[in-house]
């Protein structure tokens, strides 16, 4: 269903699943990672596969996505970084000049044979249920390698981007071809989809977007186009940009909850199909609240070509699983034809 | 020339301040704050009126903006609360119930003797260059009083807001009276403009702006309409709301990086003037960079009834003030009559 949507083809019903579904507020999620480091957990094939499993157990959601981190494959080609809980991630040596670019070599299939492995055991387990594979794009990953960890500004960044297009254009053709290495393996791997996170790109002007970050993004995408499987895009507070994100190569663009459905449909034209947008905040306010705001995504949902109902964000640490769960069959029994 | 480009009256140049201005990045301002705990600082009139005086000293903007914080009227009524460096403001006792509310009674000029003289004094000294007073809108506050600290994703006061209108209505009725009469106090004293700051308003949907905040923020504004000054009204991240903020009743509505001008000013119609909006992160930029996006905004701005000048968010902590300098040469001379 969700494959049919991201295609804009006819559906049976409105396919629904939660960005971040895979881990945060499961508590069988949190059993399984009690002792074990973030990054550890995405080495580990039978974690890994379990976490990607739980939330399609629990929500009955359209889709899988990989229990992952887009620090994933900088750390597995030798970045010293970790994530620090509270915090996120946090490197050893940002990148400031050309010389530290040398810590981003070309990722292999043989840097990750653990994701890999954890697709194959997924995709065995799910059966009609689709994969999502995902990564994180060029302009996310460059943000936090050259601020060193998370940011409220992105002023280092920027600063490059403005002011050293050179070693910023080193930078990020170098993190496109992680990126779209890491989609590749996935999908080589068993996944029917891929998401590229541009989590932050809603910091940027959108024309310093479309000059120093859409490229990059372009590549990624671009070349996942010979797999055949179909692509999304997202990022935060990206409504001044969707209409530049809609040409990185996408076949749906993810909407965050500040922009209405059928205005990002609009923004984006007869062809893409649009993927959101509920605040994650309102899922556990009162059900009849919860309920008015799903019936109007769904209606606003219609006004583009294809429509997958998801949350304007991840799924918040404190969510109640139960609330996840109603919003399915809800979105469910509302859209079944 | 601040006052009239703000009521869309004829200008002999653009007018350009900069949002944060007073503080932060200067070194003589950083001297001046040594070993004075920010809230501390705030109350000290003498303090106030020469941190409030250095950028137009050293930049010749064509406004001063109050050196204070939208915490203070809030610390002056009582409310347990510091501002941590590093942190930013945290609060002993968050509101999360209607008894919490006892924290917020309703403030007069004998909470504010410093500010009332603080502003006679800058008033004095600056001449014919405007003073703008400012308040952090109701919803900005409720969420630091919600959250009880900083917040990435604002979850509390969301669930507060869907999910208990009437405590979040008492809350808001009161962070109203509170915002209004610290900007009456500040009018009262001398100053000739003022800007509410809903610095958060950019992390809600649209609809829930307009139900939940938009008719606070117009308490607000509306109530100044009487003295007869310039009322200006700005947030982050709030392209999606330019046209409901544009309702709250400011004559200039600022607007962040994030949108081109002549777009605002299609958003907000042409009863508004507009204020904004290069990225604080392009200050440092090479000077033909900067300049070329100088050029950019001057000529987008045209497309409203009024510009004014300046960033799109508060200058950055370690921008090179002979950088801001230089900006605000380029706009006088880029648009002399």
């Amino acid at each position: 269903m969700l494959l049919a949507a991201a295609r804009g083809e006819p559906v049976a019903w409105t396919p629904v699943w939660f960005m971040r579904q895979a881990g945060r507020s499961l508590p069988e999620y949190r059993a399984l990672r009690e002792g074990l480091a973030m990054l550890d957990s995405c080495t580990r094939p039978d974690v890994v596969t379990e976490i990607t499993l739980q939330p399609v157990r629990r929500y009955g959601v359209d889709a899988a996505i990989l229990y992952s981190d887009i620090m994933v494959p900088l750390k597995a080609i030798g970045v010293d970084l970790d994530i620090v809980p509270g915090v996120g991630p946090v490197l050893a040596h940002p990148v400031r000049s050309l010389a530290d670019l040398d810590q981003l070599r070309e990722l292999t299939e043989q840097d990750v044979p653990y994701v890999t492995e954890a697709i194959a055991s997924v995709v065995g387990e799910l059966g009609a249920t689709p994969l999502i594979g995902f990564a994180g794009a060029p302009f996310t990953l460059a943000c936090y390698l050259v601020e060193g960890g998370p940011s409220r500004d992105h002023a280092r960044t920027k600063a490059m981007m403005y002011g050293a297009p050179e070693l910023w254009d080193a930078l990020m053709t170098r993190l496109a071809g992680i990126a779209r290495e890491f989609l590749r393996i996935q999908v080589v791997a068993g996944a029917s989809a891929v998401q590229l996170f541009d989590s932050w790109a809603g910091v940027l002007p959108p024309a310093a977007y479309e000059r120093s970050v859409l490229p990059y993004s372009r590549a990624v995408l671009g070349a996942l186009a010979e797999t055949g499987v179909p692509r999304m895009h997202f990022g935060v507070g990206t409504g001044e940009l969707l209409g530049l994100m809609g040409q990185a190569g996408a076949e749906v663009v993810g909407v965050d909850f500040r922009v209405a459905l059928d205005e990002a449909a609009r923004r984006l034209g007869p062809d893409h199909s649009v993927q959101g947008n509920l605040d994650p905040a309102l899922v556990d306010a009162p059900w009849p609240v919860v309920a008015a705001e799903v019936r109007a995504m769904l209606r606003a949902g219609r006004a583009a070509r294809g429509h997958i109902a998801n949350l304007g964000h991840g799924v918040l640490p404190d969510t109640d699983p139960d609330a996840l769960a109603r919003i399915v069959d809800l979105v469910h029994s509302e859209t079944v034809q």
